[in-house]
């Protein structure tokens, strides 16, 4: 039912000015909207944070199921939307998948929700 | 350094360490998931951007219709989600419902996603 489009890092990177610097181009909100989206649910939330919290800022699957009580099934559905929205990257080892925290999109979505230039934009409409 | 503005989310300002912190509660997850679920669509994104790049962060529904193109009931229903999650209030006066920007609530999004974090943790796992 998911429709996960490859979203390469780049895309991110790109993507988008502060919300406060003007009002968002439609297809900046769609790109963001989607990364949003992806941390709309609190096992995903969660599975972000355990794989930030590692060395290397990497984690295998393995070691994500017990924290989170889900089976690897269910952990690996969550995972792929991680991935599709480009805030980790998957790579196979032999018999297991390791994510990597993409910090370019965590920077992206950090950057564009500054509101740091919420106070420009009212100090300077005068 | 700090604003002087009111905190009017308490939630919002108590909530969050940064996602490579360690592993986060279920609680803050959830806050956390609800507010990025608010921002997982396109319309409201823009909406946000348009109330964030107006003086003093605050915007009349009346002049967020046309920009989205969409009636009045549906941006109202989008707006909705956006207070529910701490993101924008909403006063009524007179006839029409001005939203304004909470900027706690963006602020502890974008430190939540503060990829910095990363770097100590990577730094200090030695």
């Amino acid at each position: 039912m998911t429709t996960s489009l490859p979203l390469l890092t780049t895309d991110a990177a790109r993507c988008c000015a502060p919300v406060a610097a003007g009002v968002m181009k439609a297809d900046d909100a769609k790109r963001l909207a989607r990364m949003f989206k992806a941390l709309g649910d609190p096992t995903r939330v969660r599975l972000l944070s355990m794989i930030a919290a590692q060395s290397g800022a990497e984690a295998c699957v393995c070691d994500l199921t017990e924290p989170v009580g889900l089976s690897q099934p269910t952990v690996s559905h969550h995972m792929k939307q991680l991935v599709g929205a480009g805030l980790v990257t998957r790579e196979q080892r032999g018999k297991w998948a390791y994510y990597a925290i993409v910090p370019e999109t965590l920077a992206t979505l950090s950057n564009v929700l500054d509101p740091q230039s919420l106070r420009t934009g009212v100090g300077s409409s005068r």
